[in-house]
């Protein structure tokens, strides 16, 4: 019996919703395909946020705020750009509501002589305020980064993974040349990819995407890709190189160290509430959640077994002062974060709220605990030992010399057991198109695991290479990208036959 | 000669401006009525954001994030609430963009079954979650708060003052009975007047507004109100009792402990960017903002007086070492938050840079300060003698350990200066409403300093109130609130001549 109503096994999809409701993460909204985000689901985002936000700021990016509505003008700059986002986005008409025959509807007086967008992505204000504020090259490189809702209608939703409206983080930089951008979009991949693995213990393939998946406007698109437990991959942060496009559709121009006038080389990053959803998928179990600890808004979470008896005074007192003393911890290089939840509310569903939730380390503590100095806990991300709940017990003072060292084994393990994961089921051995075809099939094997491949790519463009999406349209399957570590030699592309260049991934993906 | 180019007292409007714009807080965006947040103004909302977040915390609210866009008909249901927001909302129509005759349009076949609104606020869309969480008085009080963009259209908008967009915090909250959610009422408000205080130092004036100027669907509505340094008030934060209005209007309901059905009671309470146009307007002088030390992202910043010599070497090693130095330190409970400020420009331009921007404590290092283990420094917050600049001299190691007790001592003196202003230009003499004519003056009196009045009020209401505010109207005057401490005893009512029942304050605002 599992903390859930459905498994991974019987239906992932059936249980990703669950997860993320019985979790507190998130729930639908009646605004068609934006999420209501709750306090667990926004105290993880948080976390990430504010960690993301710390090393940003390191690498000498500093936070500004631009205006959500965007002149629709704006977007008929970039011909690339507005054909990417033209068809999926919010457009604000009128700005007053009036009652006409009693009924409430948009005042036909207040029409806007100009519609406005709800941001789908900030390139093209950016890219303004950029034009206006560079001048000369000693305004470069301009690094910012804005912390923002975000908003593309898309019909099909699913929680965190594709919502209409979604929180993120997109950096926006300007530099003198391709050097320093490239240099920059690399470094911003990195933030991200070291942001996957070293705190949400994701890892992830690091690579540049195809042509035909790029950014529209953008010269060069990079990926993170992590693999969920079905074997299908997930996009968990992009960054672009655009070139000078942006800057020739919206004059970023600066006189350079001779007098020229030069155009700036521009690039932008962003990373987004997916990640949640991402976390779910790579770390959750048939009993819920599973919050990698330095991520986790509550590390260690203490419930008191308190029965309405005299007692349970000296229970409290001792769950207190249990925290107050991990509270003085440092894990992670944060001081640790633990909590008493003195809910009114059984102890055993208070137990399963936190299991449900993933809380790294839950303590139950009894009177008898209290009485002997002990501390009886079970680990999240080990809960089991065959069917059974595995519950461990220190002594008081051990307990909290070790939290530390407990969580971050905790979080070592997840990353661990990822990365096994992933390391395990990308396979290399598909010499063929016929291959990849007979191992993935058609169409039905998707509820399947089949996990990713790598293969040799001769690097096709323009009708090839769609003629190469078409092909694998038909097995459900999009080229991922190309990972930055790549083998010394290659053999034949497995679409074309011709020499390859390179290796890429291909998978079925969120 | 000063740094801005306008004084406060040649045009306290003018100077504003060219405060907000010269210390690198906001400009004006191509979208009208929204603004661009810059570096440093997003800095400052990020450390209020920060703080009053982790107070909010510490009083048992969690964050949650709910839809930007609210369906038409959530704006239907409490009356008094359509009412005051309908005329100035943004409406989204449409769903997608399509080329027309070569335009780029919103496309006819995309619009929207039913509009959905940019939220100006949203207990709307929060009551309606709340109807679907509470179900048992268990599950009250239930307090949660947001932190959001919101958009109000406004047709005449200033920075930070009245934008269409803003940044605000947004606390929710629903409670068993009246004196639960009244006391939540309270906690927010006192949250607010303190942070206003022990942070920003912006002495407030704490009270419950009238009922003509309550929040629309609000029981009682309390607010924060500064004094501008132009003697106008300006409401800073606003807290609200909603009795069960939004309640039976969403149906908020619960099962108490006898088992009957009963009615949550709600409270409604934000703060916004607008404090950071308070702070300019309160603490900024001829010389540019001032920035309360509590709130400066950068409290002390070393300018190195560079020269492109072989010596400067020596002279960074000497300013980085110093401000690692002094982020050892603690300030108001906090590491202290110091910076060397290297960028490629003339040392006199970055500390005329840092001087407009307010940072509280300028050190500029030359060679010879290098030499003899020195640190020369201006105090932002008293930094003429005279007209002249007021430079200070103390050894390396007394400066480092003097620090954070000047910073705390400039929060002080910012706060007392603040405080002497409020003091001195509340009059309290006024006998009749003539004499309250004679004192304002009708219209061209506007750009003069007046300060506020406390008068005795009777508290009429409906059409004896809507009398009242527009015999003020003709002052452009308005009544701020009714302060929570009252003397024992009250004369006559200085509009109405009945016996008053209370004091209430007065002003010309923004």
């Amino acid at each position: 019996m599992h903390a859930l109503k459905v498994t991974r096994a019987e239906d992932f999809p059936e249980w990703y919703q669950a997860v993320v409701r019985e979790a507190d993460l998130a729930e639908n909204s009646p605004t068609r395909g934006s999420m209501i985000i709750k306090a667990w689901g926004m105290g993880l985002w948080e976390r990430i946020h504010g960690e993301l936000d710390r090393r940003i700021k390191e690498t000498g990016h500093d936070n500004y705020y631009f205006p959500l509505l965007i002149p629709l003008s704006f977007f008929a700059k970039e011909a690339e750009h507005v054909e990417g986002f033209a068809k999926e986005m919010a457009v604000v008409t009128h700005h007053r509501l009036k009652q006409i025959d009693g009924v409430l509807k948009p005042d036909p007086d207040a029409e806007l002589t100009e519609p406005l967008i709800i941001r789908p992505t900030s390139e093209t204000i950016i890219g303004d305020a950029f034009s206006r504020w560079i001048t000369s090259y000693r305004d470069l490189p301009l690094k910012l980064n804005q912390w923002a809702n975000v908003m593309r209608w898309e019909m099909r939703t699913r929680l965190f993974l594709r919502t209409a409206e979604f929180l993120w983080q997109e950096g926006h930089t300007a530099h003198a040349d391709e050097a320093d951008a490239r240099e920059e979009t690399m470094l911003a991949l990195e933030l991200y990819r070291n942001l996957a693995e070293g705190f949400l213990a994701i890892p992830v393939a690091v690579g540049e995407k195809p042509e035909n998946e790029r950014f529209p406007g953008a010269v060069s698109t990079f990926s993170l890709e992590a693999m969920m437990q079905d074997g299908k991959a997930l996009q968990a942060a992009t960054s672009h190189y655009l070139g000078t496009n942006f800057a020739e559709a919206q004059n970023i121009r600066y006189q350079d160290k001779d007098g020229g006038s030069s155009l700036a080389h521009t690039t932008s990053w962003g990373m987004t509430t997916r990640m949640i959803g991402a976390a779910v998928m790579v770390h959750g179990d048939d009993d819920g959640m599973r919050v990698p600890p330095p991520a986790a808004p509550r590390q260690i979470v203490v419930v008191p077994m308190l029965r309405g008896k005299p007692e349970d005074d000296a229970l409290k007192a001792y769950c207190a002062s249990l925290v107050a003393e991990l509270n003085k911890q440092t894990a992670f290089g944060e001081p640790l974060r633990a909590y008493v939840d003195a809910k009114d509310a059984r102890p055993a569903d208070k137990r399963w709220d936190w299991v449900r939730r993933g809380a790294p380390l839950i303590c139950e503590i009894g009177p008898r605990d209290a009485a002997n100095g002990q501390v009886t806990f079970i680990k999240r991300n080990a809960l089991r030992e065959g069917d059974k709940i595995k519950s461990h017990g220190l002594a008081r003072a051990d307990f909290i010399a070790q939290a530390p060292a407990l969580l971050e084994a905790a979080h070592s393990e997840m990353f661990a057991e990822a990365k096994a994961r992933l390391d395990a089921n990308i396979r290399g051995d598909f010499k063929t198109f016929a291959d990849l075809e007979a191992y993935y099939g058609t169409g039905d094997t998707e509820g399947e695991f089949r996990g990713w491949a790598r293969v040799h790519w001769s690097r096709p463009t323009g009708a090839a290479l769609e003629d190469v999406g078409n092909r694998l349209k038909a097995l459900k399957l999009t080229i991922r990208n190309a990972p930055l570590t790549q083998p010394a030699a290659f053999g034949a592309c497995i679409f074309t036959g011709a020499p390859a260049v390179e290796e890429i991934l291909i998978a079925r993906a969120y």
